[in-house]
């Protein structure tokens, strides 16, 4: 595990601000399906994805799920560690959506580093911009732009990370990812297979005409 | 002007860097109605509010408005100094809602700044952290909340706002600030009248029953 590699301002830190860090940090590994954090309940602190895939998720009262975003390789998952900021009132959820090996630090030791270090702190306001910039996108997505563009974007995403055109996923897990409930999810993908888009079978949405779906997706494409 | 009554940070900066922010700092006076930002188009720097009301808001491909936040006394605009971050990719629109009378510091002044002092990185990230739990909230609001909360809700926070109990407000106006449609907002009035909660007049939207407002919008009261 070598932190410098997942820290672009790790060359600005003090040797002890290093040393800190890297005595801190450990390496953490979370099935599929695992819950990693659970809003404002815990703070389990920061984490680097090493290998596989996170996914950060807000609930609503009535238990409906809407996807933030991904967290790929390299990324850096910030509202595991929330804790950190005051100013942050919501809830957030996190889980590992496949096996993931990832880098933890503790909120505490990575917030006195952020306390210390202009470069930790700006490279933390640009994560968390960025961030912000997912969840503004996702807001324009959810008012202003049609569910069949959404989820026809979504299958495409899903297609590319899973690098398969068959996908193993329920309509209620379409659903929780877009903030939409069953029912319109079921509705819509038996339309996209009329039009040819997709085949429908047990457990399974099949990409028929990547094209086809793109051409629906376009508006929601980032 | 003083700098350090409105910058949380100013103490822990050197006195070059206070020089240097106190220099570049300038007043300004926007008229009730006048644009002040263009989202990424322009970058006008940081704003805070000394006296008045700025309303930051976004904009559909479509022209749908919403509102993201009001920006109060005392109250610092990030927005309209979004070139700050790299990581912002998103249009934020800002105006005055009424005369407002603010302090204005370039971008680049305040980013130099944030550069080298951990604890402006650090105040400029709450204040970051702070306008994104802004946007989640409302987010949940739009996403999973009923309209006729919502529009309870506005009318309750706008007459705090404006100390009144009748607005001068039109059904287009109301519409922009909750990224709906005229016709809906118009709708919903108009049973909000006949369930004597308001009464409706050309330009005018007077509140009768406080109380009863108050519950409709009991989920969406903050």
């Amino acid at each position: 595990m070598t932190l410098e590699e997942y820290l672009p301002f790790w060359k600005q830190l003090t040797s002890a601000q290093q040393n800190l860090l890297g005595q801190a940090a450990s390496m953490r590994t979370a099935k599929a399906g695992e819950p990693i954090h659970r809003g404002s309940e815990d703070c389990v602190g920061l984490l680097i994805v090493v290998k596989g895939r996170l996914r950060a998720y807000t609930v609503s009262d009535e238990g409906r799920e809407l996807t933030l975003y991904r967290l790929l390789e390299r990324d850096l998952c910030l509202f595991s560690a929330s804790c950190m900021f005051q100013s942050i009132q919501f809830d957030v959820m996190v889980e590992a959506e496949v096996e993931t090996r990832m880098i933890h630090i503790p909120a505490s030791i990575y917030r006195q580093v952020m306390q210390q270090s202009a470069a930790a702190a700006n490279y933390t306001n640009e994560l968390l911009a960025s961030h912000f910039s997912d969840v503004m996108w996702l807001m324009d997505q959810v008012l202003f732009k049609r569910m069949d563009s959404r989820l026809a974007a979504f299958l495409l995403e899903e297609s590319g990370l899973e690098q398969s055109e068959n996908l193993k996923i329920t309509h209620e897990t379409i659903a929780r990812h877009l903030g939409s409930a069953r029912e319109v999810v079921t509705r819509m993908l038996k339309y996209f297979q009329e039009e040819g888009l997709v085949t429908l079978s047990r457990g399974t949405v099949s990409i028929r005409d990547e094209k086809g779906l793109r051409d629906v997706a376009r508006e929601s494409l980032r």
